[in-house]
């Protein structure tokens, strides 16, 4: 039905279910995919728990062309990923001879010791593609459709940026921003009959507390350029009519 | 097999998955569940599209002591959640007669129309408690185990400060903080061998990249203040023995 590629994203950790820290993955890798017009449709945490790991990630990457996991690869025993993954595709989990040369070069390099647990991070599902880690070398891999991540945001980054050359683009999404200075109970009405009018562009309408009132950010997305640019005209046009009525303060175009 | 409540999230709307907005829901969700001794085991993030809002509701609910959604119960075309989450419980949804006539003497107190679409905000499925808005009124409500909250900050906190009273607690998980100035690495036999030993402590490893090279927070977690206490000695003392040893540069608590 779409000739775009889809995407989920999988945090794993304990640590973002407890509030300890504060995820700052999902915003980024879901900017990066809507630059390369994949659709991110669905994102999901789950726990340090392999069961958990492996249901979501067989739940995911059967309904979407990608699957993007974060967290869970480092050395310490909470650090399951890898097997939780590996048992999603019914495949071993074995030390990768390329992983294992690039970490015991790199731990001589900065003098610390190749130790079992520092190797486990080379351990990868049978016939999985490594993800280049330019920050820290232990590598992400790629098996089918499933990018497996870390999640120190630095990390992850950059295992993005190497994995992109891999990736499928899309059409990319365009948009458009109005701000109107109004409260969204008079827009609602004119707004939905704009968006019913125009079904290939998908209007939402965000609300905030500006510094002089209620207002909303009214945003406007379309693969197609000649759509988009009607439905801009039409609210527009209805903004113009709220501020002319003194039921807005005023509209702008914001980026 | 718990004595505790558990909770997952859903994040509701295409703003998050897009990247147009960063979502800082989670976070303040799951500290303050975390804070009552209730357990978030999982959460999603999902577009405005009915089905999937009704299939993820519909997966949460049985499966959790508690579900809170975020996000799509404003005024206009987009917001959605209190359709899907009717029809994911089978009921109809309707104008509440008490937030009509809280949001009616609203709209009137600050010189606004009670049109139909500002009157939306107060339909909800039938039965429903309503969940008090001291921010901007349009109420959220309660159905069954299932919470409905606004997306924006201000209003969701208010929201979960409101229904709070209504939440069973379970024994609050405590926890121990303990900074190891060292890799991952060589940390992670001797803590792996401490997580075998104490069972009813979950540790976690989270490394980061401080001003003199790279550390980890070792977080101890358990209900039961003396396997915590055991546990924390272990940790101590392992962190005393790399550091003696040279692998670390040194440790402290942390909060």
């Amino acid at each position: 039905m779409t000739d775009h590629p889809t995407a989920a994203i999988l945090l794993i950790g304990d640590e973002i279910l407890s509030g300890r820290t504060k995820d700052k993955n999902l915003g980024f890798i879901a900017d990066f995919l809507t630059a390369l017009g994949i659709d991110l449709k669905e994102a999901r945490v789950v726990p340090d728990i392999e069961d958990e790991i492996v249901a979501a990630v067989n739940a995911l990457r059967r309904r979407y062309t990608y699957v993007f996991t974060t967290g869970g690869i480092g050395p310490t025993h909470d650090d399951i990923t890898a097997d939780a993954v590996g048992k999603a595709f019914g495949l071993p989990v074995d030390h990768d001879p390329r992983a294992v040369e690039t970490l015991t070069a790199y731990f001589k390099e900065i003098g610390r010791e190749a130790n079992e647990a520092r190797l486990r991070m080379a351990r990868v599902p049978k016939g999985a593609l490594l993800i280049e880690n330019q920050v820290s070398k232990a590598p992400g891999f790629q098996i089918d459709n499933v990018f497996v991540l870390a999640g120190i945001p630095k990390v992850m980054q950059a295992m993005m940026e190497a994995l992109e050359p891999r990736l499928a683009r899309g059409l990319p999404v365009l948009s458009k921003t109005i701000e109107v200075q109004g409260g969204e109970g008079d827009i609602a009405k004119p707004l939905g009959d704009i968006q019913t009018r125009h079904p290939a562009v998908v209007i939402g309408s965000y609300p905030f507390e500006g510094k002089s009132g209620f207002a909303a950010n009214l945003v406007l997305r379309s693969r197609d350029p000649g759509e988009l640019a009607k439905a801009e005209a039409e609210v527009v046009a209805m903004a113009e009519v709220l501020t002319a009525s003194g039921k807005a303060r005023g509209w702008s175009k914001t980026v």
